[in-house]
């Protein structure tokens, strides 16, 4: 009865988020302009209620009470109420006062970005910036657990349980040298592949119908969710039977829709095969940001950014766009659309140099959590860094270290998530291509659903039940590990440069 | 300061309730199939949450608080506090008990009602409809005040709060009794208008282009709203600045989508004239709904359906639908959209036939509320209606009683106000000629600003501040009186029917 009641409360505070989602995606799909300030009002007072309820005393009551008679409970009812009480021991650590200061720190600093990235002047943003690090490293210190590294290791536990700055800077290391060791045999031995015939223009409406074929071929229910068109491509979900993405259209870069639609496509099957049973509770729930990550990277890097993919679905593309594609191979596609150069903007980042871009931000992160860096050094920390990592220097902030809206909007100790992400998509590819032998004929045939019916049932419907490292753990036989990502751009990116 | 607090509290049940809206739109527009489910959930929480606020004790403590020192406010604040008081005290009648028994015996009703329409056997409604109407004559009980009249007046009262039997029984009958005599001179002197040329496809992409436009000349704000497509057409409001419709298309039917977005457009403008200022309170809000239908048959009658308006449209609608009105000359058009004919379905039916649907709901509602009238006997008393009233009788329930939704879904008493709208609308309208003597020679050349800036102005400004009756005493100089549009009627068909 009263697990019930907990369930009750646990989908309550879930409608209430779902519903705050269904209000963001209007509002970034198909609101009129006027209606921002009543809708911003709107989605406060929703994230309001919910954490109310999320961190009510009568909440953590009754998981105490459910807890100490746990054994009447299902194992899986149990590890729910196992991680709801994690969960809302988390919630509980942050006084309302704080999480109202926080909030205010973020809309100032997130207006002062905007317009200092406009302007491309850092100095506007410097003060509002300095606020919100102070309160994040407040926040940082209030979040420690006894015996904890780092302070930073706080922050990033928000967005993946097991990271801390111990684990980290091995990975980022191993990964930052892999790369530059890859870039610099490319440089000396490497043929760069002939990439002209991608300077056309492709008309959006192919372009956004191409989009749709491939979701369908990857298994995206199409009557649990729908693509639209929003300036940033999202993955949003109000349950596991309505996951929506949206993608973007550049008519003069095709990858971009395809590209985005296809990344979103796997967070989106993420939760699209999340049980509907356990709406609301932890077992209905994605892991960490990490696992989400290598879901999108896993479709859009070791699916999309193989040979054998463009094999099968080059000539769909060519017949969409004969002129611009004419005369052009599923090869010459393949090799041009994984053309390598250093660029300034990560997301603009091709999948070798994006990690470098990603690498300096957990380190600038760090040492600024840390204290070791201070806000009115960051701009030249960032230039150098850059210099230093990948050959270029921004020569305005806009294209360096105002590029990012995670900093202005509090989210510290996410970037790191994205190249987890790349790492656990490959070294869980490894372990479909074990599961699946036929997986790599099947995706040069179209087939795809036998891969998603695999994550499906070895991730998907597991939701929380295990944390990354243990996943990764039962899934591949060993903890997370860079070589399987580094080998995958070796074996790629030895053909493609031909060395 | 505490007119603050009470500001902000019914500013967060108007955001919950705009939350709602939005899911609604969505469910209405763009969710896709699967999603259903977990969408009523989350109505149904957002709703909780809503009614759960609005009943606060802590609210009627702060209102009988700040209504005791209320000499200190401005008119415009005391008359919120006073509308607010007596909503609260309206709120607190029904328990929560009774509110979810009654939400139960609703959807038991709905869903029963859409089998039996779709078998076309009413039997399969009878049962759950007998147990909706004995919780809604309960309500109306309960709901009863001291000297009350009809135990009918209490569900009337939700819709319009002026609305009472002894009011309407003399309005509904003097506008059938009209409504009858204006037919029969049309049977016996008018000669019909040739409507063959209506016969034709339009292509459903220039009749939305053409809505657009229609909308767009009657002042609707698209920076504030948008439209799109849906079963039902519907206006909902996020806010004044953010207000949407949506229509439909039938391509064999040219005034399907043209009367509906406009329709809608006449409600859509109420909403975004309100008063962003006082969002979420009394002055913030539309009269009632009879008012809000006076704006959309505003539109939709007095000047949509007047020759003026096609004088000015016609040529426009020619050149999309070349072919189809070919050699059509304006007049010929209008007369066409203004054939009469008896028919089974309200929301088919021509203005004039339209009221006497309305009617025969108006007494069939009061005889089962009143106790005079029992499920059993329903449809033979409506089929015996319709044979009376409109001259046909209808062979199956799908035509006849199991028509609206309003009965399954617990909208007693809402009927009478589609009524109300029109009259209301030809009385204001009367009174906008007199306030804007070019307003003819405006609409027939397209230039409806003035009309729509009048209406804001006069009305839609107002807010609650004053009761549908008041309002239309000082707009008009008398109460509402069923003489305009009767005249309204008797000048439109005495020409287009030659008599």
């Amino acid at each position: 009865m009263s697990y019930q009641k907990y369930k009750a409360a646990l989908q309550e505070i879930k409608d209430l988020q779902a519903a705050q989602a269904v209000l963001h995606w209007d509002m970034e799909t198909f609101m009129p302009a006027k209606g921002l300030q009543q809708r911003s009002r709107q989605l406060a007072s929703l994230g309001r209620l919910a954490q109310e309820k999320a961190q009510a005393p009568e909440l953590g009551e009754l998981l105490q009470n459910l807890l100490a008679q746990k054994e009447q409970f299902s194992p899986a009812e149990q590890r729910n109420l196992e991680l709801s009480w994690e969960d809302y021991q988390e919630a509980q650590k942050l006084s309302p006062q704080f999480v109202e200061q926080l909030s205010l720190l973020t809309s100032k600093a997130q207006a002062a970005w905007q317009k200092a990235r406009q302007a491309k002047d850092f100095s506007l943003f410097a003060q509002p910036l300095s606020e919100l690090l102070a309160a994040k490293r407040e926040e940082a210190k209030i979040r420690a657990k006894a015996g904890q590294g780092h302070l930073y290791d706080s922050l990033l536990r928000s967005y993946e349980k097991e990271a801390t700055v111990a684990r980290l800077d091995p990975i980022f290391e191993q990964l930052s040298s892999g790369i530059r060791q890859l870039l610099a045999k490319i440089a000396a031995q490497g043929t760069p592949p002939k990439k002209e015939f991608l300077n056309h223009r492709f008309p959006a409406d192919q372009q956004w119908a191409f989009s749709l074929e491939l979701l369908e071929q990857m298994g995206y229910d199409f009557e649990a969710g729908r693509q639209d068109a929003s300036t940033h491509p999202f993955t949003t979900s109000f349950g596991a039977e309505d996951v929506r993405i949206t993608s973007r259209i550049d008519e003069e870069d095709l990858m971009s829709c395809l590209g985005s639609s296809i990344h979103e496509g796997g967070h989106a099957l993420y939760e699209q095969g999340l049980l509907s049973s356990e709406y609301g509770l932890p077992l209905g729930e994605a892991v960490s940001l990490s696992i989400h990550e290598s879901q999108s990277r896993l479709w859009e890097q070791n699916v999309a950014g193989s040979e054998a993919y463009w094999q099968h679905n080059f000539d769909r593309l060519q017949s969409l766009f004969p002129s611009q594609l004419s005369g052009v191979k599923a090869q010459d596609f393949y090799r041009a659309i994984n053309y390598l150069a250093p660029n300034f903007i990560r997301t603009e980042a091709d999948e070798v140099h994006y990690h470098l871009h990603v690498g300096i931000r957990y380190q600038l992160e760090k040492q600024l959590i840390g204290g070791e860096l201070e806000v009115d050094q960051l701009e030249a920390a960032w230039n150098e860094a850059y210099e230093r990592e990948l050959g270029i220097r921004p020569d305005n902030p806009q294209l360096g270290v105002l590029q990012d809206i995670h900093w202005s909007a509090g989210l510290w100790g996410y970037f790191p998530t994205y190249s987890l992400g790349s790492l656990y998509a490959s070294q869980f590819f490894a372990a479909a291509k074990k599961a699946l032998p036929e997986l790599q004929s099947q995706i040069a045939q179209g087939e795809l659903l036998p891969l998603r019916n695999w994550l499906r049932k070895e991730i998907h419907e597991k939701g929380r039940h295990y944390s990354s490292e243990t996943l990764c753990q039962q899934l591949t036989g060993q903890g997370l590990s860079v070589e399987f990502f580094l080998a995958y751009l070796e074996e790629k990116y030895r053909k493609i440069y031909n060395f």
